[in-house]
């Protein structure tokens, strides 16, 4: 990870240049300058077919100008720059996007001369970085823009995007607002302190920290969901060896391809083991198979099964209906059930069901909640989607509420949640004025972080150090 | 390769859509929308942030609009639409570019809805043949677009650069203003025939066809180079086993790697076995070892060795200056020439000096052309690599100068000089008149055939079915 002083090393005199675009080789790319000289560098290189040079300093902003880039007396492409005037651009600077030929060799070219003109290459996350020292967009906002890039899934893109668009800001702002209001009252107490007077009535006071309270627990609690739309929820497929594991999962991801490759015009990286239903994130876990073993190398190999279990919010316990008795499956059920905490699903799965007669299957495993499938001839994989999707739903807060997906905001809002727990005990104990608005002040400065009201330079440099270059 | 009639599917009401930038994730991306109802297709997605549809009916072309794209009342992204108007666009039809947040999922997400509102996904180069259809550039200036997005070399991209900026349809549209002319005064004479009159004086007209044969000729000349330019000089490197063939590649081949790393923001497919020098690409060609040998297989291998030496314009032989004399040399020089056509050239590589004292080894090999070098140490690559320059230069035209690359156009040229010959040979045997205006016409014909003033649909489905999908 890249990390140093951003702020310091703001300096608004200096203009950036980057690729905006994928990397690699399209019909376009789009190249991006910020800063005070955006304008005037790209008018340097900036020409018609005949080499007369094209003066941009009079040009309107959001317009677009078809030319040519020359460089010292040869074109290297035509072009077209678009100009935005600050404050009306991403980064609140004055912004040039220069459209180019999608060769990677002109990508190179172009960017190498954009440097030796005085554009220096951009850090990552500087655009963005700059948009939020403009007050462009607040922290939360900023961090919403990195998200929404590497969104997979509909859901998380749902929530990035409602971030971004200051859903999440919002909240934290009023709830600090409450808080700031709470202070301000507790502090003219202490300036009145000899005279024994109460601005804040007390019980209002404490109805007013416990609604806070509430609302940091809400969010804080819908972190568990947003950690889960963010990453994926972690789902285990565990059950003997030959029970017909890595088949179920390539039934599971081969359904999968065939609808991504179905979206013309697009590709996407190789699926390992994670798969979208119903714009959801699945990521599945391989596990060794699970088998009471007296082999020490083997039992590290099943212990470690369990391991996953337990990270896992979903357990797919897959076994093959013709070499499992009830009794059996009964006791197996029960030796899986002791590694879990408590919040994690357990689907059992008979496969191969095609090699049996279904009377005599269903007779068997009667009164268990047993969802029967072949993995191999592709029989009911259907089903064990709908039941993925269902198993998330039921332990879901609504997706269109507010979602904390950010480890830091979670973070930040514990901090907080401690804080006021401490100012509510503290009024309850008869603490001194000045003691309570410290707590009050550590609780305002845990909200500030989320949105960037307060901060520092180490904060800001692991959040756009992380950001990819030309963002 | 994707092929069908395209003027024939070029239905003037049909609006298009694909993404225009590289595949995969970016800061931003680029979807491109050509055709009547680009712009209306547009209006129905595009909207405020708070949901108010923004009209973009009245927008002046050239300009660029922000806002969100709405999918029926679920905010996807919010993006920038710049707006062309016809024929100020790339295609000369209505021309809609959204720049969205760069995730594979809002790629895709913003195709599919696009598609939906009647924007269909485009063919591949459907883009360049629009634009093509609609006058905006000549078929050989279209096809220098596919050069120049491929091109991996300053020399093959400086080509590239000039066709499309028109200097090749330039030249070919001179010559053929020439020959029309003599046409019409050859058929003008055919009216007259019973007068026996002769509008076109005999000797100017060879004289002018003579001229015009021969910048027909000097431009199939310059496909030779062309063709290198952008295919890359091939390169052999031969030997016997263990003279240090592949050590010398990859001794070339890691300077590269460390020039290309240099530039900032780019990255670069891997480079199996090219590289560029001074702005040529050689391309090297693997083979086996050289040895005199009776064994069958191994025979054939050899045998392949010297099929590659003939397909190679220059033949690097690399042998351990320790472990042969200048008896030895001169023999294996003796076998590899049996082997070339004349217009290959052959350099000789005496590697590991490291291992030994220069002085004997400079007497050993007195008098003849050989580069010392040590592919283990990297000592002396960079005078082969200006060894490898010079070779290039010694036979090559004025790059700067028009240069063919096509087959397809040097097809036509060869075809164009031959019409040429069948029509000077006519003029002197005094056939009759109405023979020598077919053969100008067929000169004519195959001289139209690169600008595209001549065309079929088959000529059309070939060409752009090449391009990539967005161009």
């Amino acid at each position: 990870m890249f990390s140093y002083l951003y702020s310091m090393h703001y300096r608004r005199d200096e203009t950036i240049s980057a690729l905006a675009t994928a990397h690699g080789t399209g019909a376009i790319a789009v190249l991006r300058l910020s800063g005070p000289k955006a304008i005037e560098i790209t008018e340097k290189l900036f020409c018609t077919r005949s080499m007369k040079p094209i003066s941009l300093k009079n040009a309107a902003g959001n317009t677009v100008h078809f030319g040519c880039i020359n460089d010292n007396g040869y074109i290297l492409d035509e072009v077209l720059v678009t100009l935005f005037r600050n404050p009306h651009s991403f980064t609140g600077e004055d912004v040039i996007e220069i459209s180019c030929h999608g060769s990677i060799f002109i990508q190179q070219q172009l960017l190498l001369l954009l440097n030796r003109h005085g554009a220096r290459p951009a850090r990552p996350g500087e655009f963005t970085m700059r948009a939020f020292m403009n007050g462009k967009m607040d922290l939360s906002q900023a961090e919403a823009v990195a998200d929404l890039v590497a969104s997979q899934s509909s859901t998380s893109h749902q929530v990035a995007m409602a971030q971004m668009r200051g859903g999440f800001s919002e909240k934290i702002r009023v709830l600090r607002e409450h808080l700031l209001n709470f202070a301000s009252l507790i502090e003219l107490e202490l300036d009145f302190s000899e005279e024994d007077v109460e601005f804040a009535d007390r019980s209002d006071l404490k109805n007013l920290l416990v609604t806070i309270d509430r609302l940091v627990a809400r969010l804080l609690e819908s972190f568990e969901v947003g950690n889960v739309i963010k990453n994926g929820i972690p789902v285990a497929i565990v059950g003997k060896p030959n029970a017909g594991k890595s088949t179920l999962l390539n039934a599971l991801l081969d359904e999968e391809r065939a609808i991504v490759s179905d979206i013309p015009g697009t590709t996407r990286d190789t699926i390992e083991d994670e798969i979208t239903i119903d714009g959801i994130l699945y990521r599945f876990i391989d596990t060794a198979g699970l088998r009471n073993t007296t082999d020490t190398i083997e039992s590290i190999g099943v212990s470690r099964s369990y391991d996953k279990i337990r990270e896992s919010s979903i357990t797919l316990y897959v076994f093959d209906v013709h070499e499992m008795t009830r009794g059996e499956l009964n006791l197996e059920l029960a030796e899986i059930q002791k590694h879990l905490n408590g919040s994690q699903q357990v689907v059992l799965i008979g496969n191969q069901i095609d090699r049996m007669n279904m009377d005599e299957v269903q007779k068997e495993f009667e009164g268990l909640d047993v969802l029967f499938i072949s993995a191999k001839e592709k029989l009911y994989i259907d089903d064990l989607r709908m039941k993925l999707v269902a198993l998330f739903d039921k332990s879901t807060v609504n997706i269109r509420e507010t979602i904390v997906t950010n480890v830091r905001h979670a973070d930040a809002l514990r901090h907080t949640h401690a804080a006021i727990e401490r100012t509510l005990s503290g009024l309850n104990n008869n603490i001194p004025g000045d003691l309570i608005a410290q707590d009050i002040r550590e609780a305002l400065h845990h909200l500030g972080e989320i949105t960037g009201e307060v901060t520092n330079d180490e904060l800001l440099g692991n959040i756009f150090g992380k950001f990819c270059i030309g963002k």
